[in-house]
């Protein structure tokens, strides 16, 4: 199985800021077609046989490095995890010496999620590899913001001229954060809406409109993007109670009814049910897309691989 | 290298509850032939080539999880390892979602262990690909009952028409209980013997003769199963003193003695050596079969998952 | 891909104490093979394909199971990791129960490291399949002082009468162990460097010269192998503080300066830097071949398992 070569050239992705929208639809063209792929009987394909896909995930994931394993495999790569203690991580050294043992067995493709911002790129100047950013600290989770784009445009059938509310805890995600850029770049009507101490400081500089009331922030938009409530990020600062955050900020039926008839509800997991969402919604197949968000996570993880490992190969002529 | 399909129509292997004799047979037959091939220089098919193989342990299982792994690979299937934190299985709802999420990624076999009884079943009931039950609570473990029927009737002949004792903490024992359905099903005489107190209520409408007695449980029986004292199940209820234990249900020459001269000697492992059994005997190539329930644990997980692998693709049409 | 048999004909690589000369040049001649292969933008063969290869690591080592774990997967071997825990091993019993309960799985190539001297040894006379040493206790590391010579060999152009300090913890140091044996076999001098009571005692035997001055036992010599303090298996006994540990100890560009003008410097990793060395001197390239050792260590594994298998595979016909 192989698909058209797209004009896609980077080395890394190490997040959305570095994208253009013909990248963005060049990584979800093919994914297109993987996702196709993977609904098929047989779900397998060389296009990264011969070659070595490190997982390094400094941070525990469990969906996300499924994904990006299954995603390797499926395409025939060697693929190694590696579980990264956090006793190793205390100094930035260490982590450079851990990549540069790495890139010394000679890896094609580096998957890296990192506690700190950042660090993914930093990794990414030392190796000759390519690096995917599987999430840093704050900063990029650009894989995460291609799954939600493709998973957009399969629904309305476009990735353009949409109106879409990104909720929650914004200050803290760099979910929304490579949303906000792609969705952005693709020339999209964003509003953020959620309580102002989980807002960034100086966000409306993004052309974004910004909300602290749903009923408000969710007239007539055609995507629903919930965030999860990152408690774990929230060192020191304020922390809303549950009960309090879901009854002004918790996707429910009543609130979706400010949104288009047939908006779409995302959320990019794992869900705090009756914290963020109402868990019936959640489960509604007629307005979640949630499952196809992590359906189409594996195609969007198995096309920037194979594009990267197009242009890694561009780059290192066999050398008989 | 293929073998012949069998006449099994399952989706799911949950349990040996639901298999009739000619479907416990098909496994076994089709074992026999990987068991074969298992001892080949070159051991690898490409039976389940393009599927993509998920163990999922709620509960740490190193034994049972290498031989499903093992069983995956050599059948050329993407496999990969889910190590599901305890903290992640806290609420049922919680079990469905990761379900749901794993199941978004098109997996084709779903390999569960799960310390609730039914777990398994609730989940198999949700998503899309074949589930196989690797030991749900107290409930089932049909791939141990199986791999224990294959190395009893490659070592007696048959599978039928023999007596054949099993020893010690029944109540908490999914090994136990998934036998006593699998070798009734396969008319034979069972004895089970153990302290009353490790006996369930109810037990003797299984068809199943009970003892409290090794020597007269014993006498004249084809197999002596020992099963391992499953401390960590018993909340709060009895726990017998190793030594006592030993000194009554423990299994050494004099015990045996009283079983026929050609009775072999089962522990499901991991043993407790001088507690369930005596070490002598345990490594006695003639009288224990021990390692070979190993060997043909790998086997029967082959047949299972390739005999499922067979049914879902007959379900699942290419969409070209 | 396939290179040239070698006259190889070990069953297991326990360690450098039983490799003739020309085992040694054997095993380096096609790590070499390995190691150009390694270099090439597809970088997978066959040779191991239809085996199974378990890593069953007693001890945490990411390094090394990750250059074993890439290894067996270039070479196409079915590749399976065994999280030991700790308290698996408490007695040595149940080490020969788990290595029984695998050889049942039939692998083909197991690779163990463990905290114990001589429990690999004591394991591979257990089983059928090849066993390769991963480091045991204070014993040997035999693929660590294989990619030590590997890398001496490609940077000095040869691998004998070389001058050789190996520097720092000799007497809790399988590596010193195991590279003093090789480097000797060899016919170079070896020198070892350290404080009085990190020496082993009757290390004269060996045929080496023992120093305890940088200066003085670094004067001339080609190579300088540091060591890492092993601070965990210092039980009770003296422990130095690093900063005097490194003042007389550590390498830095001064004390390097007493060696030849090319000598090369050498680590194990993971470096302690700042104690046993300098971190700016750990990354010259002109002077430190450190990321070359772990370039080395996927090469020298990938030989070590071929040959392996080659003889396993001569003593195993098929039994069709």
């Amino acid at each position: 199985m192989s698909f058209a070569p797209a004009a896609f050239t980077h080395k890394h992705l190490l997040g959305i800021e570095h994208l253009s929208q013909s990248d963005i639809t060049a990584i979800l063209d093919l994914a297109d077609s993987y996702a196709d792929l993977n609904r098929q009987p047989l779900k397998h394909t060389d296009a990264l046989a011969g070659l070595t896909q490190i997982n390094m995930f400094f941070e525990n994931s469990t969906r996300t490095q499924a994904s990006f394993e299954i995603a390797g495999k499926r395409l025939g790569a060697d693929v190694m995890n590696m579980a990264m203690q956090a006793s190793s991580i205390k100094k930035g050294e260490t982590l450079i010496d851990t990549a540069m043992t790495l890139n010394a067995m000679h890896p094609d493709l580096l998957v890296v999620r990192h506690p700190q911002s950042g660090a993914v790129d930093l990794l990414a100047q030392k190796v000759n590899c390519a690096v995917l950013n599987a999430g840093d600290g704050r900063h990029e989770h650009p894989t995460q913001a291609l799954l939600d784009a493709l998973t957009i445009r399969r629904a309305k059938g476009r990735l353009h001229r949409l109106s879409i509310a990104i909720c929650g805890d914004i200050a803290h995600s760099r979910v929304a954060r490579s949303n906000i850029m792609l969705l952005g770049k693709m020339e999209n009507r964003i509003r953020l809406i959620g309580p102002p101490t989980l807002m960034p400081a100086g966000i409306a500089e993004f052309g974004v409109e910004v909300f602290d009331d749903m009923a408000e922030g969710l007239k007539d938009v055609d995507v629903v993007m919930m965030l999860r409530l990152q408690k774990e990020r929230m060192d020191g600062g304020f922390i809303p109670s549950e009960r309090e955050y879901y009854h002004r900020y918790g996707l429910d039926a009543d609130k979706l009814a400010h949104a288009k008839p047939d908006a779409i509800v995302m959320h990019p997991g794992p869900m705090n049910r009756g914290v963020e969402i109402d868990g019936t919604l959640a489960d509604d197949i007629n307005r979640s897309v949630i499952q196809d968000q992590v359906e189409m996570g594996v195609a969007v993880r198995m096309a920037a691989m194979d594009l990267l490992a197009r242009n890694l190969r561009a780059r290192t002529p066999e050398t008989v």
